[in-house]
């Protein structure tokens, strides 16, 4: 029921911001054409359907009253824009499209990139990194024992998890991460083998009536990775917790948000466990800065004057790439013995010192096929928690076609027609092999190749 | 004078090819006027008008046979196309032209990207890296003592250079690397203190008369690094040589050739500097694979069972981006203390593990300037070896113009308009600032950002 004191406008205006904030775009679009001046109505606190279509990840609803002529310049009391909200909750594809419509002033800046909009699997930033908070100890201490306060927990860099749907969640994964408590984990931190990482504070401040126990309202995130089981140091909230092995495909049944923060984790713990040493001179070293820095213990080490990337974790560029025929209606695919069988997938390889991203394509693809490369294009890049490596996405053009593989790299490899991996991606057909999951960017690669033909 | 024994036909296709490799444009188009059919002639080995320009770096000549219509597939008598051609002797923006040129199947493929054709300073590959070569020790040893086979040779990282204009050279350079034979360093490279590196081979056979005095012709180059004073260990042949230093800005003043193999070894010889140990058990290591591995030498280590990142050289991955005001007509730089008076440049950062290059552009943008930022467009790399970083340049809108500096970061950041950034580009008018040289990604950004115009 309307509440008696409103007037009938305010009544509709009422219905129409829900209608957006449940992203009920049919609703929406039928009271558009009966009152089009109800796009840039606000409710409480300001909030106007774009900002809350914005705050609840319906892009089709934004899209809508983008189209209708929106004002997406508008504040919340809180000074947001519709963007800043998007943003802020992590709905990238809705920030991107606001950034980029019509309306605004940025969309003529830049040319349209290949997958803007796009958000590949261990890509989401669900956490503030807050790089200056890891040199506040004081800060970072109390932060620990605050109740508010997230702990997640691996075991040789397996993290603790929860298995079964959740209906509440709208990507419905397989596995949740165990969100541990400072009570769960107080005694394993006291351990002199544990690892801790300050991984950084949820955006997205907490909206419960109720205060926040902390006084900045923030909530920190933290890793923990030991190599000794601790199980028994351990109180378990949930007694049918387990620890995620193997990691592949293990790790790609999280939801968006806890892929993110793993791949985060998981690549600075394993640079913890593999670098307790200083490569300059083989000494012990001590963890500084909230576990993103390492510290020689000699007091006389080359490693401690001036800045040295021994003492920081390392990030691996790779380059990954899908080349397309000359004639542009195939691809080339190659296999590692070690897929399953029937998989295909992008060449890909490690970046050398001293090489541009381009040239790192064409030395890849030439030493593992014995095809040539011209002209290569960036489309995005990719975390790879393998254990730290930043995959970065390219389309590459061929400017030759005979086949030569290095048997030490892969086993085989193949051009195949664009209707073979549309056969293969749409499942229908007799498909001809199979790729990899959607959360590769191989996968994602393949699909941006075939989705720029005007046949699909 | 032209032979006697040729026909007239013949004595025309020889001046025409011969204008063609001295890059005598006017003359090249005039006779294709008289005669059409000359743009698919070819002379000595196959060689047509198309493959001398591209031979000899003479873009103008590429660009117009290939608007005359000529047939850039012609292949010459070793099997190479004009765009081989180009690609081998290192002329990137000709073989980009003739990848992408209309006559071509590949130019439709993929949209044009920011700075194609554009070669950035540190990025010529000048050598073939063969890694494939790196395992194979027979042939490593027979390279190593060949008279053929070019050292270069650092001590404490700095290389060793002789100096003034070279009149020879297209690109004049200050500098220049002492290319060093076997003979001279052969004491010291017998001195355990000294690293050595397999940096590949010339990618230009000698076309000398003279047959090669290695078996399989390949001009093999490899890179020496002491922290001890070699030079009473050297036969030195210009005693005008001396250690470059410090290595900026004195490494800018290379030829493009000797800045992309600089590059490459000072990235490699900087990781053996300062990565002696083994970081996972704090034991000594040995060189392997011709100076791109080290392997710990404790037996039962860990780093020994499957592959592991701390074997081979790090690639820093950095973000470094111009950042366009929302009005499209305004770009943020800003300024380090260090920096010499008056500069300013574009923002930058090293990337996060766990982190996308356009979320790494957004942090380090609102870190250091307060900005906020949506979206990123990837323009082009460098490689910067100080001591092994992988600049990744791109451009970047922002959503937000208030700016409040990081002061640990940086000292001032402002907006400047792009008439101000014309004004420093061109030396006119009266510079409001300075920026970093041509030579570093930063400067080629601006430029990019600035040629968008189409007031300039
Ligand atoms: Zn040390
Ligand atoms: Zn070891």
């Amino acid at each position: 029921m309307a509440n008696l004191q409103m007037s009938p406008r305010e009544e509709m205006v009422a219905r129409f911001l829900d209608a957006a904030a449940r992203g009920d775009v049919a609703k929406l679009s039928a009271m558009i054409s009966q009152s089009s001046s109800l796009v840039d109505e606000s409710g409480q606190n300001g909030w106007t359907a774009l900002m809350l279509g914005a705050r609840n990840g319906h892009f089709e609803v934004v899209n809508t009253l983008l189209s209708k002529g929106c004002d997406k310049s508008l504040v919340n009391k809180s000074g947001q824009t519709a963007y800043d909200i998007a943003k802020f909750w992590g709905h990238k594809h809705i920030a991107s499209l606001l950034a980029n419509s019509r309306d605004g002033n940025s969309h003529w800046l830049l040319p349209s990139s290949g997958l803007a909009g796009h958000e590949n699997y261990f890509s989401r930033e669900f956490l503030n990194r807050m790089s200056e908070k890891r040199s506040d100890s004081v800060w970072l201490e109390a932060k620990q024992s605050s109740p508010d306060t997230v702990y997640i927990l691996f075991f040789n860099l397996n993290p603790l998890v929860t298995s079964g749907p959740d209906e509440t969640s709208e990507s419905k994964p397989d596995i949740k991460l165990c969100r541990l408590s400072h009570g769960c984990i107080k005694e394993l931190l006291a351990n002199p083998g544990t690892t801790l990482v300050f991984l950084g504070v949820e955006k997205t401040v907490k909206s419960t009536p109720s205060p926040p126990k902390d006084e900045d309202g923030l909530t920190a995130w933290f890793a923990l990775n030991t190599d000794d089981n601790p199980i028994e140091h351990l109180k378990l909230p949930n007694p049918n917790s387990f620890f995620l092995k193997p990691p592949m495909p293990g790790l790609l049944k999280l939801s968006a948000d806890e892929a993110g923060v793993v791949a985060q984790a998981r690549a600075i713990l394993a640079w913890h466990n593999r670098y307790s040493f200083c490569p300059t001179c083989g000494s012990r070293t001590k963890v500084d800065e909230g576990g993103h820095k390492r510290t020689c213990l000699k007091e006389d080490c080359r490693s401690l004057q001036g800045i040295h990337n021994t003492c920081y974790p390392r990030v691996d560029p790779v380059v990954i790439m899908l080349v397309i025929h000359p004639d542009g209606n195939q691809c080339l695919l190659g296999r590692k013995k070690t897929f399953p069988a029937g998989m295909f997938s992008c060449l890909a390889g490690f970046i050398e010192p001293g090489e541009v991203i381009e040239d790192a394509v064409r030395r890849e693809v030439e030493e593992e096929s014995g095809v040539k490369v011209g002209p290569v294009q960036y489309v995005s890049s990719q975390p790879w928690p393998m254990p730290s490596s930043l995959m970065i996405g390219c389309l590459a053009v061929a400017v030759s076609t005979d086949i030569k593989v290095d048997e030490n790299e892969i086993e085989e490899a193949h051009w195949f027609t664009r209707q073979q991996v549309i056969d293969v991606l749409m499942k229908s057909g007799q498909p001809a092999f199979s790729m990899p999951p959607r959360q590769a960017i191989a996968h994602q690669l393949i699909k941006h190749w075939v989705g720029m033909s005007p046949n699909l």
